[in-house]
């Protein structure tokens, strides 16, 4: 059986200017860029070689598999986007403020927006300038697939199929198995594996640029529930700090 | 019928140190990185859309391939490597100073090495610190198949199965494909679409960085020999450069 490692992206533009992102194509900022070199150093220190790559079609994720790749001398690994790997969409608050989507709707609808598993924000407007109608990269999907908005049920709807379908069989056949991508598909996938509740998924955070090992059992789910960070002082720093940030 | 797109490296850290490269896995110099990105700028300033993306195993030519279609907005795109679009292995020659190796060897035999259809340079021993044997990218190559040195007649003959099982069934499907790689591979294939004679492929060179433009007739035949590239200008004065360096 082979071994899942998940990567999420680090800081992009957006995010340093907190704004929501979404499906909006935005860049990693110069931290993001070094967290993810960060990221690869510790996959070559591990002596963690990845058979194959998969990212979304997102350019923060795409860039950081990219560089971590690329400080780790496997550049020439065989990889897949895709879609099903994408952020959630943040529907009609892409490219809003966050603190100014805080005080205009309230602490409250704006937590359930943000943490809530099954309550979407409002769909995006096709015309809306963060829309992704129309987008090439997204030709080849059907209009009833393509979302105007998601919550995390929606992401765990549309990337469960590619994990039965293009990561099971490459990790049913021995493979180790790199996912670069960002912290809502991440936390579909890690929800999944690891069978955490509705409610309780709400906690999960999953730290950028620290790549997550899951050492699998024959039935595909995790040897040890929350898998291991490869740099498991930094995941705890991150995952307080973010915790903190919450109580602000 | 769809199009063909060529994309030759820029310059690599060695390019500029004058050391001969082959199969070592140099990064690009920050001339090269430029060069990569001024090729997508024409990419997406022609409104050319490439479907899919084939690259070699080489660093400087994956990250031409990142680079330019990051410029572009076409980081997405599904992207294929291979072995068969490697630069060609320079055997023993791998690592030495090209004007000390001209020096050493005279004029005339290092001309033959560089510049003749069937005679490769001698073998690289397997422990040379330049062999790539054990290589980890190379794993799946059988020992029959990994080269110990090349003529281009050698990278004509195990490019060309790629063309053909690849490349061939994308354009049949009417997609526009884009070849990033290198100057010896891109040779080989140039020779084989335009049937370049083996002594008249001695004086082709291709630009760096300037995306070359195939159209295609339905048995694969260039509708102009030669094809197009992207910026005419440059490419001509490119070529004049190479061509007076023969000189001096």
């Amino acid at each position: 059986m082979g071994k899942l490692v998940l990567l999420r992206h680090g800081e992009s533009v957006w995010n340093a200017e907190g704004l929501f992102t979404g499906w909006v194509d935005v860049d990693l900022s110069a931290t993001g860029e070094a967290e993810a070199r960060k990221g690869g150093e510790l996959l070559r220190d591990a002596g963690i070689r990845p058979d194959t790559v998969h990212t979304s079609l997102l350019r923060r994720a795409i860039r950081t598999a990219n560089i971590a790749l690329d400080a780790a001398d496997l550049h020439w690994l065989p990889v897949q986007r895709t879609w099903r790997l994408n952020e959630r969409h943040y529907g009609a608050l892409q490219g809003k403020n966050k603190a100014q989507t805080r005080e205009e709707y309230g602490e409250e609808q704006f937590m359930v927006w943000r943490r809530s598993y099954d309550t979407p924000p409002p769909p995006i407007a096709d015309d809306d300038t963060y829309s992704q109608v129309g987008d090439a990269r997204y030709a080849d999907l059907p209009p009833e697939l393509m979302p105007r908005t998601e919550c995390l049920a929606d992401v765990v709807d549309r990337m469960l199929p590619y994990w039965y379908d293009a990561i099971v069989p490459e990790l049913s056949a021995g493979r180790t198995v790199l996912v670069a991508a960002h912290g809502n598909s991440l936390r579909a996938l890690v929800k999944h594996l690891d069978k955490i509740g509705d409610d309780a998924i709400s906690g999960l955070n999953i730290p950028t640029g620290i790549p997550l090992v899951y050492e699998l059992n024959d039935d595909f789910t995790p040897r040890k529930t929350g898998g291991e960070y490869l740099d498991p002082e930094a995941a705890k720093a991150a995952i307080e700090a973010v915790k903190n940030q919450g109580k602000k």
